[in-house]
């Protein structure tokens, strides 16, 4: 890999003894402050989503095959017309410097040093063309997405697009499943602010909404941002098989299987369950992600087994951003990464596209025993 | 909103820190005496039906909707040739100067003032005609109903009802889950005592019963109740599907399905559970209410996508009404409502009418983990 | 009822507080000794199905019926020809003198004031005539039968079996689900010694087995003991409907589904799942009870409701007879009496017989939530 | 039995109060040190498998048999040709001085009083002909089978095959399922390491792997090692029903059922989940075995029933091997083989070859409660 012609963030000491992600988990809670961990930890009312999108992984039983060759094995898989090292994706997070200094650069330095995608949030709180240029700097980086609220203003929206075009974002990514913001019972008893000095610079000028519905999206919105620019256009957050119908109907790229991480709406369904029903839905033609409780490599490979492309990862390279900066969030994704390979190999699979639906089952017991 | 012609119980302050029904339920518990705590959270035997009432809600999964127009979005319902401004109706609840000297009085006022209904109790604290004015005055108030036990001497109840009917109740609840009390071994343990100055006032005269089931109502009865007032006739704790038809046959106007909160008899089957088959067995002629566990926006969410026109929200209600009166019983309702309310948008539903069955599935998985 | 004309055990104070059978085991636990507690309260091996039985009955779900007439209301259930005030008996204990002095006498005493029936062990430590006589003088007692296992030597176990006949037991329930002993390591844990002074004192002078499974019965043991005496014969231990089928061929009264209390093969089916299919496998011609577990009253309608015509009830009864010898076990069998009462009045039940299958359905949830 | 010509280990006093293989588990939690104890104890990464194994076999429940005729009973099965004295070997474990100084020869020492089966690991920290004069010696010794890992050098892994041959282990099992390092997250946070003096001693001069794959089996590398031998090639490791009829076309003697104790890939089905579909999969001409989460005899049973020959036991013999050296690991072995023939005659089976598989189902509710 060659070296990168943007500034690198200070690489700093990664803490003793972080093994798995849940190690990184453990030390985030303990290192940021009780703010900041409200709002990055926290999910919807009573969290029973944000619990069930990680059980759900859990309680996917595997079953191995053995004895194939696996000379050769790799990890690449293909996505929107790339081929990229491996099928993780950097999850679109708002306001990252509250949990490290250096925010979405050391974000984007890390996911791109170790090959991974990365979705920046119009919610970021470093500029977004510094960003594309950190992360473009680095031949094997995956793929760059920029993640698009609609903004009340409609032309402010179209602006803010061709920006990220413009300034070298691959994808657009509309988010569909917040039209208003979620019960954060969690931020509310924590009494979560924003610190100073920490804002959504990229929204700098956005018109302030006239009412509370002003931005929600609708499907027209979605044929209005796909004539708008010459981008891919994906959607996020989409759980029902007849809006995925739908959105395939429509021509988009591709979608982001999620539930917003527990985040909105509480006790919608976890989406390691959602995600089998929608690849029936819509077959192999449109590209399937999937986001939530992603924690373990075995959990990529599940993804896969039930027909996503790719993952997104989000909570765990906060927490990895906000124990080490990017070496922290580099480990995050070289664990991840390294289980995934693991777990392939281990599944008698020389590539992912090996991967097939019979060697998951759903478990009848509950495995948290 | 214009402002009532009756008095209003004095505005006390908000304890700091509710901001969820459970924050409610948390300060009533250490704010209500020992005895009343005992009488209110209790249910019957080893609460088994209690805690079931809520796990079932928490169960269901939702299945959102996405990029549906949201513009004009309300939270309206129809409900017995009326529009209610939303589907939440105070539950019937004894003695409620137990938690609150203010009782029945400050329930109506902060319920009409919210806009939900009330359905008084036949064992109300306060008398029913004072109840009924003070509810009455507010135009923007839901519905006003008088829920009825059958008493030993049916002379008395067919006065019972013609006085409700008179001060302006414009329903009458038959509740028929329990012809004889049930196994309360938490009060029975606590030596529950009704303290001296709490009674049921619109039962004084009542003629003692003879034997414990010279009460119990029959669909005899119900015949007898119907033909006697212009009111229409609910039944409240029907849970097998052929009562459902029954009472549909007979002509009720309405049906609640209700297992009396966990309250009569234990291991009973819990509402959320109960309510898509009553729902399959009557068809959409017959209207249907469920109460039991209603502790979040998303509750009343399922209820409506599984059959419901409206639900039924108690204990609630009483852990408000015992932590700041009036305004505690308001808080609680409005924060149901708001909850409801963002539950809909996020579900991708302008109005209740838009909700459907499919955007509910049963959880395979525990979602208690 | 008249006076009984055999010494009546001394009347003792029953303790406070104790409302519910699992009262009565949290007094017991605290007030035998540990050798004798250890015995009485243990299970086989991890003691899952000792669990395991109390679990299934609390997670049947009940769907009352509501108005129906229930004017002359009672509980008594047919039998054997006969008619029983209730369907609740005695379960056969081993050693009851280690529980309480007044052992199998105040037992008897007890059940048969409170309408019950009892079932003798072979191994009780008071003599099989004396218990009789006591039991038989109560007019309203229910039926009295008496528990045996093959004994090493046939001819004393026709002999036991004759003497029985003779002392006025009206049926042999043999035990057929323990040819040998199971793995009780609780009781090897607590190093249990029978103290001195108790005994099997109705097997004095039996032959010692030659051999761990000398004692073991078979069929056609069963052909033999049905061809010795007049007696019905119940078999108690059927839990494979294979089984059931071939008791019915062989003409067997009655059997009792049962796993010994959990205390002979760990993991066994629990009764309340096994009772349905042993009901169907048999049909209404052959009379079913079931133990395991029971110890609330919604339990005996449950198993009623599921083809049982009647309950054996074991532990329950020996935690009232510590806890206050004679008193304690009326006060238990009250105590159960009553909420079965409840049950059937709150379930729309005039009587047992209008019990129906379609009210109890399993519980697709975990309730112990 | 005949007293045995090889040097036995000195004899040690077993710990008081060791009643089961639980108890065993415990004292040797205390006993063993952090580093061993991590390394013999620990399962892949959450050891979500590890628990499953366990929790599979108590959520089996059994439907005993009654009154079949059990005299002449006893617990023989056929196995390869042979007659077993039961069902039960003792798992292959690498480096078992680590848990005791006399690590395998005890092990093996034990197993053959016992009565049992032996697989020795290719890892033995002992040499393969000095355990295999040891376990000879006994004329009622059960199979003594030699656990094989393709080494980088096929050479190599011919050689040694041939010198197990040679030294009369009768039947080689392949390992299939671990082509890579699991991830042991327990070991790598205790930061385990071998201690010096313990080595895999039978490995010495083989071949450094030139790539972590390098020793991956292949069904090719089977098909060479089925005709390199006379010995039969046993597979450990498969799950898929798939790969075991493969395994059947191929020739192979005999399957192991195995996660690897669920050392090597989390969330990997539990061993008794897999067996009935493995077993329906191949039928009755592949002889089946199955290990993980064995812990009593109980469980044995239900392998038997669901198509196993026989078991392997592991880390309960290590327990063992830890607390008394050879008598421990006999002690464990005689309780689990006591176990097991009280289950067969409770469940009114006079041999292994007279349970069916209807004496065993799936329990529906978590037994756990």
């Amino acid at each position: 890999m060659s070296t990168p012609r943007t500034p690198v963030p200070a690489v700093e000491p990664l803490p003793r003894g972080l093994v798995t992600l849940a190690d990184h988990e453990a030390h985030a809670r303990t290192h940021l402050d009780a703010n900041a961990w409200a709002y990055f930890s926290g999910g919807a009312a009573d969290e029973i989503t944000l619990r069930a999108n990680c059980a759900a992984w859990d309680n996917l039983q595997l079953l191995p095959r053995v004895l194939r060759p696996l000379s050769g094995a790799h990890t690449q898989v293909q996505l929107l017309g790339r081929t990229l090292a491996h099928p993780m994706l950097v999850a679109p997070m708002a306001w990252q410097t509250l949990a490290h200094a250096d925010g979405e650069l050391a974000m984007a330095h890390a996911a791109a040093a170790q090959a991974a995608g990365l979705v920046l949030s119009t919610q970021a709180s470093l500029p977004l063309d510094a960003v594309a240029q950190a992360f473009g700097a680095y031949p094997e980086r995956g793929p760059l997405w920029f993640q698009l609220y609609m903004q009340a203003g409609r032309s402010f929206t179209r602006d803010l697009a061709l920006r990220a075009q413009d300034a070298g974002y691959e994808a657009l990514v509309l988010t569909v499943d917040a039209p208003v913001s979620g019960s954060r019972d969690r931020e509310r008893r924590a009494g979560f602010v924003l610190p100073q000095g920490i804002a959504s610079v990229n929204l700098a000028g956005a018109p302030a909404p006239t009412s509370p519905l002003d931005a929600a999206a609708t499907w027209a919105d979605v044929e209005w941002l796909c004539s708008l620019t010459r981008l891919p256009v994906i959607l996020k957050g989409v759980l029902h098989p007849d809006d995925a119908r739908e959105a395939a109907r429509m021509g988009v790229a591709a979608l982001v299987v999620s539930n917003h991480g527990g985040r909105v709406l509480d006790t919608t369904i976890a989406t390691a369950r959602a995600l089998p029903a929608i690849s029936d839905a819509v077959g192999p033609g449109l590209p399937l992600l999937v986001d939530g409780g992603i924690r373990r490599g075995t959990d990529v490979f599940k993804a896969l087994a039930m027909g996503a492309s790719a993952v997104l990862v989000g909570r765990p390279c906060l927490w990895g951003l906000a124990n080490a900066g990017a070496v922290g969030v580099a480990h995050v994704l070289r664990l991840l990464r390294d289980e995934f390979e693991m777990a392939l190999l281990l599944c008698g699979c020389r590539e992912p596209a090996a991967i097939s639906r019979d060697m998951v089952i759903a478990n009848a017991m509950d495995s948290h025993l």
